[in-house]
């Protein structure tokens, strides 16, 4: 019933998300309780990209139970610029620290880790594919504040086609039953296919549409997000797109009076500055909730027998992923690995990209 | 008659001093008596600019007392990358941790995060603004070694001008009775009028000159500046007037026994490296007090009641402080705020830039 | 009997190196004994160099030993940006920390900073010169692993000529006895003359050759090390001899059933992948011995009395080191000093620069 990796939202089963929510409600009730519960153990941070806030909610969770860490959140200050490969690295890190957190910019980087990694492994971020600890933070806010992930409408705004988050939490909630999804987005930043089959084979529901305020008034939650400039194709483009779906007071106005109101977190101008002062505005409570998740999962994953088989360091059979921002195209050595599904599309299992070849 | 943000040394009482240099002395005294006296909390250090000194020393304040550290030092790491504010930054940290120190390029920076903080802030610097717990390092310095800190007779030598930390520290004698300051400086760098006109307002004394040696035989302290390159005109500038007011064995002679010698440091040049062997060179010393003195700073603050009412957000008005370097034009959304004297000057509340419009 | 710096391997006695090897062999079996020891301590880790590994293995040493860390890991980011000599930043730290290890560029940098230190100082690392806790890791890995430093037959194997580590692990083994070292390295990297006389010397054994597989099948111990690329004349000369000495399956069938592989790590191609499942592969072993070895250090060192005389600063005589990237011909106002042998060479105290002039 322990986890052993935390890569993927979707490899947890739905008692291991049970038990591990219902730890995080109790920390959150006496986090008093907990404060010497990892005494002695170290938690190693390697952020191959920055991202303060990741870290700093991950260094916290560790002290807030009595432990420590150590890392590093400047790859250029990393062994990596001497060549090191990551396997490398994460042996050595596991003769040092209890338990990796790791945040890289390559798909897939946190999986290739786990292959070879002597303690567990967090998936903290691997580029644009899997962000779970997000998906903890924001399941752990829904299940606080409104007591069920069940039979939820849940408007999902902003940039639904490359918004990692937002991918995480579709699929998440797909486990339950009878939420109903608003998708809200321009054209050209809807969800892709793969989610929507996921949704509709999950037997929830979905509902398309391009405007912020026309089911603002049936929401019991509503999941904001950043449009990311960096996905643009072009400044203009940027610009035309950036404020179509902001949310502000008058908007606020026609939502419900039990209305929450998340976000992953930078925020920049999708949300009116006025609205962060809306008792309905719970982003922030979602990181601290974000942070409480995190000492569950990493208690957890602490007390979890972990005997690991020696590794196995497969060698390269030639096959590349052809997703060129997978790991596996980055990191010498890795041991291609796909899945095959019935109609003949392989699926690399370290990024998940599809292809028929 | 606690301390809830500490953002400007002036801000506090006169009690509020008292308290604070007596618990001070007390740490000074019996350190291991306060070993504990944080176990559990968690201090962030957001430094938006690299300050290692004064973040070593910080964190080490917090480690001596048992607490903790988190934080960034490295502005490009920093989710300021992605766009985030300044207020959500404070109010996600707050999320985290039970004070804040922040150092920031921007003048009025750590006043406006104090503003929207449901932490603790404590000002680790602004810009060329404020460095109040520098002030606390010089004042402490002084107590402990000369016992008293009215009636003193101060030199000041270097950079007169720009100098934050002596522009402080004049305001903060200034509270005092009694005290003669030597202003010693080129033309060029000399004293501004206002703190000329807080000296004389306060009833004690000052005297402008132009050597060093001059009335160096009469100080109780000399408090020596760097003269940083970057306030020069030019690299010919810098080269002709750097070695003017240096501090070296020959003039030491003509010093007073008890005199003792205070430096903000970093120092370069300023101070011939054959003085750190005088028994009056008291700037190391200094370092290690101004540690003490953060501890009981951070101690006084984690003790004082904090019920933070709900943020105001005020919206943009559209007045700008004409200072560039203020922080309220480079953050947007930041709400203007401006005192107004008797003659007509209007004086910025984050930066303290004046001027009449 | 203590340790009052660990600047060189060499300087530490036989008695002493026993009484290390001891006590990282306690911690070794008891980890769980010295989780308090260093309770309230602090490490301060100055990195002037960035050395992921290196610095993560030293604050790894002091957490397991309940102590805490502060430090900087980036150049750019310390006061010395701002002109602060390193005699200063060492002197202010030292107001902070308990014990400082220290990494630089500079040849010699360690010692300079134990010259002005009021704490213990560790070498982790000054330029290409001396690298000792390396050494310590080696030594331990050796010991613990084949129960002896004597009448081993050792092959050493890789970039000779400029490899720091295997310099100062060929100076430590030869403080032993009845030691055979096979040499193995190409022509243009061979080890440099002073290390061959110290081995002859000290009554020990060398063997030079060109080929990995000729004694492998004698060795009890096989040292690999990576040919740095910056250490090449050009590219292409780096292409040509990078592959010639790869430990791989084929060469690991001809070697001997308890051989131990030591490796100073990161290893880039010179290992292949494979051989990381044989059981004779100790590097990963000997990475956490050597924290383990750290932890002794530390102990011992912040258990040997120090009281530091006042620290003399002599003045800048005018002369010296002709080595370019000595300590000394970077930071002003450090006191050359030179020990002469018999027969007229100048040796630098600081970087072991030998010249007659």
């Amino acid at each position: 019933m322990g986890i052993r990796h935390f890569i993927d939202f979707n490899d947890i089963s739905r008692e291991q998300w049970t038990a591990l929510s219902k730890l995080t409600g109790e920390i959150i009730t006496s986090p008093g309780d907990f404060a010497d519960c990892c005494r002695g153990k170290t938690l190693a941070t390697l952020f191959y990209e920055p991202s303060t806030r990741t870290m700093l909610s991950f260094q916290t969770a560790m002290l807030k139970m009595g432990g420590n860490y150590i890392g590093f959140d400047n790859p250029g200050n990393s062994s990596v610029a001497k060549g090191e490969s990551l396997r490398d690295t994460v042996r050595i890190v596991g003769c040092y620290a209890d338990i990796i957190a790791m945040r890289h910019p390559r798909e897939g980087a946190a999986y290739a880790a786990s292959l070879f990694s002597t303690v567990p492994v967090i998936n903290a971020g691997d580029g644009g594919h899997l962000h779970p600890t997000q998906t903890l933070a924001d399941l752990t806010t829904m299940m606080k504040e409104k007591g069920r992930l069940d039979g939820l409408k849940i408007g999902v705004c902003g940039d639904l086609k490359y918004g990692r988050t937002v991918h995480s939490l579709l699929k998440a909630l797909s486990l339950f039953k009878n939420n109903t999804f608003y998708l809200i987005s321009t054209f050209g930043l809807a969800a892709p296919r793969y989610i929507l089959e996921e949704i509709e084979n999950s037997g929830n529901k979905y509902v398309e549409c391009d405007s912020l305020e026309k089911y603002l008034g049936e929401f019991d939650c509503l999941y904001m997000t950043r449009i990311q400039k960096e996905r643009f194709a072009s400044e203009e483009e940027y610009e035309r797109q950036k404020g179509v779906f902001v949310l502000d007071a008058a908007k606020m106005k026609k939502a419900r009076k039990d209305l929450i109101v998340l976000h992953p977190l930078p925020k920049v101008d999708e949300i009116s500055e006025e609205v962060d002062l809306d008792p309905r505005a719970f982003y922030f409570t979602q990181a601290k909730y974000g942070m409480y998740a995190r000492m569950a999962l990493i208690k957890t994953m602490l007390e979890t027998p972990f005997d690991p088989p020696a590794p196995v360091y497969p060698s390269d059979s030639g096959i590349r992923c052809p997703n060129p921002r997978c790991i596996t195209n980055s990191e010498k050595k890795l041991p291609p690995l796909f899945t095959e599904s019935q109609d003949g599309v392989k699926i690399c299992r370290y990024c998940d990209f599809r292809a028929k070849w």
